[in-house]
C-alpha cells in the first residue's frame, strides 16, 4: 500500500562502458477504482498515496463535490486479489448526494447531431462554482519566477525516478501550502485539491497553482473549479488551456523558467518591477 | 479543420527586459468525440489532424479493431456549431462488429469485490492478438540511441509551441516509416497505429515505436497490442509500464538520451558492439 516508487532489473548500456544490470527505481503506477455502491464511477492509473485526497479532488474537478461535508465516506474496498493481498487499488464513497444515474451515463449519451462541436465540447467541461475572475490577488513576478524550482526542491521522488508529476499549492506570497506527485499530472491537481477539500480551504482565493508539465484544458479547468486565480506551468499551455482561462477569468502562466515567463490569460495578476 | 497550431496575444515577462506584448504560436487543443450511431464511444481531448488515424488507431488498442476490413466507415459528423460553422470535431464509424452494448458499459459496471484489484486491472487491460514475444527482431544500440532525435528533427511543430508530444515508427534498420504530433501522448501513439491499419501494416512485426516523453502503462498496451516488439522512450517509465512490457515479451527502452539508455524488459533485442 502506498508504495511510489518500485525496485526493477534495468540493463543499462552507456557509450563507452561495459553493459551492465543493476537495480533501479520506478515510479509506481496502478489503477485506482472508484466506486459508488455497485457503480464504478472512474478508474485511473495512479501512483498510490493520497488515494483519498485524489479521489476526492476528482470528485470536486467532476462538479460532484464541493464542500467536505458532501463527500460521507471513502474507504478501501476491503477484498482481497487471487494472492490474497489487499490491493488498496478499489475506494468505495458515499456521498451526500449520490452520482445520478444520467451523469453516470454522461460520457455515453449521444449529443445532438446539429450541434455538435458544441455538444462535444459541453461534454467534457464543468463549470466553476467560483467567480475566480473576480479574485484580485496579485502575484510578484520574482514569486512566480521562483516556484519551479521550489516546487522541484519539495518533490521528494522525481530525483529517483525522474517519473513523476507534481503539483504545488503555494499563497501568492510564495509559502508552500501542499505538494503532491503522481505519474499522472491531472491525479497531482486532483491529490492537492482533495486534501483542499479535506482542509475546508475550497475555493482556493489567493493561491497559486504550479504545475511541473504542460498546461492543458484539462488542468486549466480542474484550477477553475477549485476556485485558484492562477495557474503557472513550466512548459507551453494548449490553445484550448489559454481559451477556458480567459473564459474564466484565471491567470494562465506558462514556460516559467530562467527568471521570465509568458502570460496567456489576466496578466494583471502579475506584479513586475519598473524597468522589468 | 485541421489547424495544428493557433496565434494568441501572449504577455513576455523576461529578467532585465521591459515587458512585452506580442503573438505566439499554441499547440491546438480541441475534443473529438467519436460515435457508433447514437453511442458516444469515448471524447478525446486531442491536436486536430490524421483524426481518422487516430479513430482507428484508438479502436484498434481497445481491441475493437483488428484489420483494415473491420473499420468500414469513418466520417466527420455533417453537423454545425451554434456559429454555423462545422466543427470537424465528432467523427462516426461503423465496424465491421458493432461494438456490443456491453463493452460499452465497460467502464461502468462493477466488478466482484472479492477480486477487487485484479478485476480493476483487467478493466483497463486489452490484451494483444499478436504473438509480440516471438518476434526475434534485434536493433543496433547505436541505431535506438539515434531515434529520440530524428524524431525531435521529423518534428513539424514541436519547435514552435513546445506543446507537442510524438510518436515515431522506424524499421529496425533505422528508417522512419511515419511520424506524428499531438497534445497527448495517446493521442500521438494512436495515430500511428491508425496509419499502421490504413496502410495494412498491422501487426508491427520488427518496428520500433519511439515516444517523446515517458512510458506509461497505457503506451506499452498500445505498442503491445499493434505487435510492435520495440518501445523506446526518452523519459521514464512507469513500474506496471515495465511489468506489463516483462508478460507480453515486449522489449522497454527507457531514458534514452546522450548516446546511452535503459532496457527494462527483453533487452535482448538490442545488440551491443562488444566492450560497450
Amino acid at each position: 500500500m502506498g508504495r511510489v516508487t518500485s525496485r526493477r532489473r534495468v540493463t543499462r548500456v552507456r557509450p563507452g562502458s561495459p553493459v551492465s544490470t543493476r537495480a533501479d527505481v520506478l515510479a509506481v503506477e496502478e489503477p485506482l477504482e472508484v466506486r459508488q455502491g455497485t457503480d464504478v464511477l472512474t478508474v485511473t492509473m495512479r501512483t498510490p498515496g493520497d488515494d483519498f485526497d485524489l479521489v476526492a479532488g476528482w470528485l470536486v474537478s467532476e462538479g460532484l463535490v464541493r464542500e467536505t461535508a458532501d463527500l460521507v465516506t471513502a474507504s478501501y474496498c476491503p477484498g482481497l486479489d487471487e494472492a490474497g493481498k489487499q490491493t488498496y487499488n478499489v475506494v468505495e464513497v458515499t456521498l451526500a448526494s449520490a452520482v445520478p444515474a444520467d451523469r453516470l451515463r454522461r460520457t455515453l449519451t449521444s449529443s445532438a447531431c446539429g450541434v455538435c462541436g458544441s455538444a462535444s465540447l459541453q461534454a467534457v467541461r464543468v463549470s466553476s462554482p467560483y467567480a475566480v475572475a473576480d479574485d484580485e490577488v496579485t502575484v510578484d513576478a520574482t514569486v512566480l519566477s521562483s516556484l519551479p524550482g521550489r516546487l522541484r526542491d519539495a518533490q521528494s521522488v522525481f530525483e529517483r525516478t525522474g517519473g513523476l508529476h507534481a503539483a504545488g499549492l503555494f499563497a501568492a506570497d510564495g509559502e508552500l501550502l501542499c505538494v503532491r506527485e503522481d505519474v499522472g499530472r491531472h491525479n497531482a491537481v486532483d491529490k492537492v485539491v482533495g486534501w483542499a477539500l479535506r482542509e475546508g480551504r475550497l475555493p482556493l482565493r489567493g493561491n497559486v497553482l504550479q504545475v511541473s508539465g504542460r498546461a492543458s484544458f484539462e488542468l486549466v479547468q480542474k484550477a477553475a473549479v477549485a476556485g485558484v486565480p492562477v495557474l503557472s506551468a513550466v512548459s507551453a499551455p494548449s490553445s484550448l488551456a489559454a481559451d477556458l482561462a480567459e473564459e474564466s477569468g484565471l491567470t494562465l502562466a506558462g514556460f516559467v523558467r530562467d527568471g521570465g515567463f509568458n502570460l496567456y490569460a489576466r496578466p494583471e495578476r502579475v506584479r513586475t518591477a519598473p524597468g522589468r
